[in-house]
């Protein structure tokens, strides 16, 4: 298991590296009021799942609306289209998909060419590093 | 220098470390189409300047929806609203500003709360680590 999820996580870096196309997208979804702060918890949960776990989910950054809070936001990042595929197949995501159902009133997914995306990353405790890609 | 550098950078470390505010904002910008591979550059040296050289400025996204390529999608994180304070004095927000300014078309600034950023960061040239702050 150990062996495979690392030949895994080097297939998506040589990935990046051969340049190969991401797919980028960003989600807007509307939350009934009522029932937000669960929803936010299981998508942290899910988001936090499916970095650690799945190679080819390169980030999942959610945010709300501050004026609105039940409008959230996300920036989904995955290596290939391949690497979404198997995401909306893990059983995170198919757990968060069917517990957030009734939370969920609308949801668009808007398809997305990436310009560049730039991060510092912890390269250890003391400092940051920048990397873009 | 180098040593100011270093000191800014634990800085920001160190505002993360304590869960300090970062500033959370999405950028909806349209642009020009005539002018839109022109921006894209502007844009993306001003990015790659801004997460290398400033301390504050943790990650700045950029993507073009696919389907109206002259939409621009910004997400932005400043440790805090100082760093973002900070940022705007910039000699290379500055001048990014100042190059586009008659390429921008409409620029809508949208507060946001962050629920969770995850991202897996190169922590060397063969493996990608996950990390949600």
């Amino acid at each position: 298991m150990a062996i495979s999820s690392m030949i895994l996580s080097l297939s998506a870096t040589e990935a990046i590296a051969a340049n190969a196309s991401p797919m980028v997208r960003i989600a807007e979804i509307e939350v009934d009021p009522d029932q937000l702060a669960a929803y936010k918890a299981i998508l942290a949960e899910e988001q936090e799942a499916s970095v650690r776990l799945e190679p080819g989910v390169l980030m999942l950054h959610s945010v709300a609306i501050a004026a609105q809070p039940n409008q959230i936001r996300l920036l989904e990042v995955y290596a290939d289209r391949a690497a979404y595929e198997a995401h909306i197949r893990s059983s995170h995501f198919v757990k968060y998909k069917t517990s957030t159902e009734r939370m969920v009133r609308s949801l668009k997914l808007i398809e997305t060419t990436p310009i560049l995306l730039c991060a510092k990353a912890a390269a250890d405790s003391k400092s940051l590093v920048p990397t873009c890609r």
